[in-house]
C-alpha cells in the first residue's frame, strides 16, 4: 500500500507517519519510484507497537527508538536483547552513587536478591532504580512501604514468572523480542491498573464510613 | 528558615522552588515582611514529595498539582481521596468508548472483577485503563499476555493487600492521604524494577545460551 493508505489503515495522520519515518521509529517502505514507496502489514504492526509504547508506556520518542533498535538488532542474543530492550524503561535515578543512603539501599536490594535466589547483574539499571525508590521512601518517612520489600518482590516474581511462561511459548528471536518489550511495557500498565482496582476494592472495606457515601 | 535556606536544605535551586510556589505545588511560607516568608519542615517534606512524584513517578506538573490538591483537601473522605489522588495517575486511554474492541475488553475486565470478588466502581479510570491495555495487547497479536489476566490480577491483589495493610497502621487523614499517594506512585516504580530484576534472573535460566556469554 502507499503511505496515504497506510495512514488510513492505521488511523495515524500522514505528517505523524512521516515524522516516525524521519525519527527511525518506522522502517522505510520498498521504493517503487523516486517519490513513492510501498508499505505492508509489517509497517502497520510497527505503527501499532510505536503507538502503544508512546501512549500506554508514556515513553519519550528517543527511548522508543532506542528499544526498537535493540528489538531489531539480529546480532543481540535473546537474553541480552531482553535486557537492552527493557533497561532504558527504567527511569534514571537522580541520586549520586556515593550518597551513603544510596549505598545502604543498594545493600538492602542485594540482600533481597540473595534471599530470593535471583541472579541479577550488578550493572542492571533495575537494581539501581529499586534502590533509588527505597531511598525516596525512607526520606519521605514511608519506611512502612520500604519494609514490605519482600511482599513486593514475591508479587514481582509472580509477574515475571507469567511473563517468562508466555515468552517460552514463542519461537524465533524477533517474536520473542517484540513480545518481551510489549509484555514489559503494557504489562506494567496493566498491573498498575489492576492494583488500583484492587486497592479501591479493599479500601472500600477498610474505610467503610466513606464507602457508604 | 528563609527561602534561600530552604533551597540549601533541600538541594533544590531557588528558581525551581519559586516555580513550584507559583504553580501551587508548594504551599506559601508564613509572611514575615513584604518580601520575606518563613518556611519550615512541612515545606521540606512537600519538596521531597514533589520531587519523588516528578522524578520517580515521571508525572507532569499539572498532574502533581491535581493529586496534591486531593491530598490537601480536608473535606475529601479517605476512601474518596484515595480514588481522587490516584485516579489521575492512570494514563487516559486513546480509544473511543464506542469502539467494539473497547466494549469487549471492558466486559472482560468486568468478568475478572466479578470472578475476583472485587468492588470496583464502573467509573473508575483504572477499569477503563486496564481495558485499554487489553485492546492494545490483542491488536498487537499478544493474546498470550492478555490471557494471563488472572495471573496478573492475583499479583495485583497481593500488592494492594500489602498497600492497605500498611495504610491501616496509620492514623489521621493527612498521614493516610500522603502514604496512599506515595505508596501507589513509588510502589509502582518499585514493583516495575523488581519485576525486571526477576525477569532478568528467570530469563538467564530460560535462555542459557545467551547467559553464558
Amino acid at each position: 500500500m502507499r503511505v496515504s493508505e497506510l495512514s488510513r489503515a492505521s488511523g495515524i495522520p500522514l505528517p505523524t507517519i512521516k515524522y516516525y519515518l524521519r525519527e527511525g521509529l518506522l522502517h522505510r517502505g520498498e521504493t517503487t519510484s523516486p517519490n513513492q514507496a510501498r508499505y505492508d502489514e509489517s509497517h502497520l504492526q510497527r505503527l501499532r507497537l510505536v503507538r502503544a509504547l508512546l501512549e500506554i508506556g508514556a515513553m519519550p520518542v528517543a527511548t522508543v527508538r532506542h528499544v526498537l533498535e535493540a528489538v531489531d538488532d539480529p546480532d543481540l542474543p535473546v537474553h541480552w536483547m531482553l535486557g537492552r530492550a527493557t533497561h532504558p524503561l527504567t527511569v534514571p535515578p537522580a541520586e549520586k552513587d556515593d550518597d551513603p543512603a544510596v549505598a545502604a539501599a543498594l545493600d538492602e536490594i542485594d540482600a533481597l536478591v540473595q534471599r530470593s535466589g535471583w541472579h541479577v547483574s550488578r550493572g542492571a539499571p533495575a537494581r539501581r532504580a529499586a534502590a533509588s525508590v527505597l531511598v525516596r521512601l525512607r526520606a519521605l518517612g514511608q519506611d512502612g512501604f520500604a519494609n514490605k520489600l519482600d511482599d513486593y518482590a514475591r508479587a514481582a516474581e509472580q509477574l515475571a514468572e507469567a511473563d517468562l511462561r508466555q515468552l517460552a511459548t514463542l519461537s524465533g528471536r524477533d517474536e520473542v523480542a517484540e513480545a518481551a518489550l510489549v509484555g514489559t511495557v503494557l504489562g506494567d500498565a496493566l498491573v498498575s491498573a489492576l492494583r488500583r482496582m484492587a486497592q479501591e476494592s479493599f479500601s472500600s472495606t477498610q474505610f467503610p464510613q466513606a464507602a457508604a457515601e
